[in-house]
């Protein structure tokens, strides 16, 4: 039987999953390896998401991805020994201005990728490296790109560039977007349960440790919170979100910090993490009673309003809102902080439906519809690395 | 008879105006210098706005701000030699967190503005230099600031953070919001003309070369599209307006440009400017039929309209939108450009009133008003300056 592997290679991690390949892939287990170069740690699920395994890795497959990615392979083989891997497809974060679609990474397509590098230099360098460790263990597998910034290549100008000199749209400093993968994944399920909110205005809200917004006309997308770097928009677990480019000249120039310092700050000391002084995890801000964890749920939740918001207007008015991710799938406390206050845009929402993390949120009454859904980028990739490979 | 002298000090020029004290100070004269430090040309409008005068100014008061001011006042002094300047307004970029109405300028009060300047490194220092020249020629005046930061200091928290670490906050990184002089002249002339719109729910739209909206509850300011900078939120003449914080990492990283060199680039060389290629000027490019001047403006249009949105989601609905500056106040074209297709949130345009610049331009049947008024900042100074002096 031909199977489909996925790898979603990050910074300091690399999620996986073993598909069984087909018109719709089966997933047979998903997998992550955490904390890449330090105390690295491997945990596998089965088909069901059942825990399978928690394993501490030894020194020489933590300290990085390729060690990661061969611990993983091995419990993948142990456990699935007859697996025929005829395809890895590759989550990359930055497919640029060119990358509309997967794309199979023959070396031309790698060395454009790899061009790219300046565009995403946090993550993109990740990406690249798990596609070489995968072509030396599956040399005989398609190797397939699935691309985080596709799902945007239908912005229109309006919302592909800066007001810069036009130099630097053309050299390619634009507003790509990004969680792309999980935005066609709701874009495709919503199509599947509700054609005729599929075609009209509709706000999704991917909400987890990244965040961002996209704004969908008939599916596609029109705009995102997201631009040219994944620091924009929404704030994040540690990430600034948006920020007034006044701001980095004052750290510039006043603060005396340098491109690297500033990086850092905005990357990892930021977003949540930063308001709250705490964690830049959502379920410990809301146990606390500190008030400056509710200070930053605060900020969290009027920023995602004041998107929707802008967003309805990229979109002439709002049919629907989708939340997704770690936190729009679980938190009914953010969705409630969300909605409350929105009745002027027509959302009303279903305290019960919400309580319970129903499908649909809103009341009966509703203008606007609000759904959850559980989003599911590795499905994405898997169908993308199946087609591909024929 | 008592005088009030207004004087605005920008990094290149100097509007000044006089006015006779009263309950509701009366404009004598208003005038500008523009462009100095190269070839300044001063010019003077009498109570009617007509022209009065235009000279080129010789070197030595075309050099600086006193030798410009200095010539401002000769031209004063000739032609209103009874004027008895009791007080001398001024405009103020930045008051900081702590000022948030007028006050008189004491050598404590200026020290305290000096300690600003690392938060407006382009504008404060010149604001400055003009009380100091004003301090030496009417000694005997009160000297009164007026900030373009106080009317927002009623912003909430989320409206006057950013999601950075709190330290940042304490020490003044926030999102002042500026342009509040005008924005306090419009609110005051809703005030009276229609009390019931100034008691709801209004986003205010001042565009001119520099451009922001300010989100008004019963006349106080709630949120604005400018936040700790002068360059954050709308694209203006030569600002780049909102901007990806990825985007400056990038210019330092792999552009390998300097504080200064970006400085320059996103006050300088950016917004209409830079995205049209021709001119920072709105009646140039409306006047143009080169594709790039179009976008640009189209680009200008539809960031005002997601700044719409988004300000209307603050303020948890809209009852009026008011547009005032050079562009809000005279082109048609942007105005019917921003509120076509807004008709979701309740904005229908009479399209023969806009043509005309009409105070109202919402047709009888909109549910949200639209209405164009020329703000007065000039006004509002004196109005501060001539009550502190009593």
């Amino acid at each position: 039987m031909a199977h489909v592997l996925v790898l979603n290679a990050g910074s300091s991690s690399l999620k996986f999953g073993l598909f069984v390949k087909g018109d719709e892939p089966q997933a047979l287990a998903t997998g992550l390896v955490d904390r890449i170069g330090g105390a690295a740690q491997l945990s596998l699920r089965n088909a069901a998401g059942e825990r399978m395994l928690d394993l501490d890795l030894p020194p020489d497959q933590a300290r990085d991805h390729h060690g990661a990615l061969h611990a993983a392979l091995a419990e993948i083989e142990a456990r699935f020994p007859d697996a025929q891997v005829v395809a890895v497809g590759h989550r990359i974060v930055h497919g640029g201005r060119d990358f509309a679609d997967p794309v199979e990474l023959t070396l031309d397509v790698i060395a454009q990728l790899q061009a790219l590098v300046p565009f995403a230099p946090l993550h993109q360098p990740h990406n690249l490296a798990g596609v070489q460790a995968a072509m030396a263990e599956f040399p005989h597998a398609r190797q397939v790109a699935c691309f985080d910034t596709a799902f945007h290549r239908s912005h229109p100008f309006v919302n592909d560039t800066f007001a810069l000199p036009r130099a630097y749209y053309d050299k390619g400093v634009r507003r790509y977007g990004f969680h792309g993968l999980s935005y066609d994944y709701i874009s495709g399920a919503l199509r599947q349960m509700a054609p005729t909110l599929h075609a009209g205005r509709v706000v999704v809200a991917h909400l987890g440790n990244g965040a961002s917004m996209c704004g969908m006309l008939a599916g596609r997308s029109l705009a995102s919170t997201m631009g040219f770097s994944a620091l924009d928009g929404l704030p994040m677990g540690t990430r600034s979100g948006q920020l007034d480019p006044g701001v980095l000249l004052y750290l510039l120039e006043q603060e005396g910090m340098d491109a690297p310092e500033i990086s850092d700050l905005l990357y990892k000391r930021s977003g949540l993490l930063g308001l709250s002084g705490l964690s830049h995890d959502m379920r410990t801000l809301e146990a606390s009673d500190d008030p400056h964890a509710r200070q930053a749920i605060d900020y969290f939740t009027f920023r995602i309003r004041r998107e929707l918001g802008g967003l309805a207007a990229a979109l002439d008015g709002l049919d629907a809102v989708v939340f997704t991710g770690g936190i729009g799938e679980n938190s009914a406390r953010i969705r409630h902080a969300v909605c409350a206050g929105m009745g002027w845009i027509g959302i009303e929402i279903d305290e019960d439906a919400n309580a319970q993390n129903a499908t649909v949120i809103s009341s009966d009454l509703s203008r606007v519809r609000v759904l959850v859904l559980a989003t599911n980028e590795e499905l994405v990739i898997a169908r993308a690395a199946g087609n591909l490979a024929g």
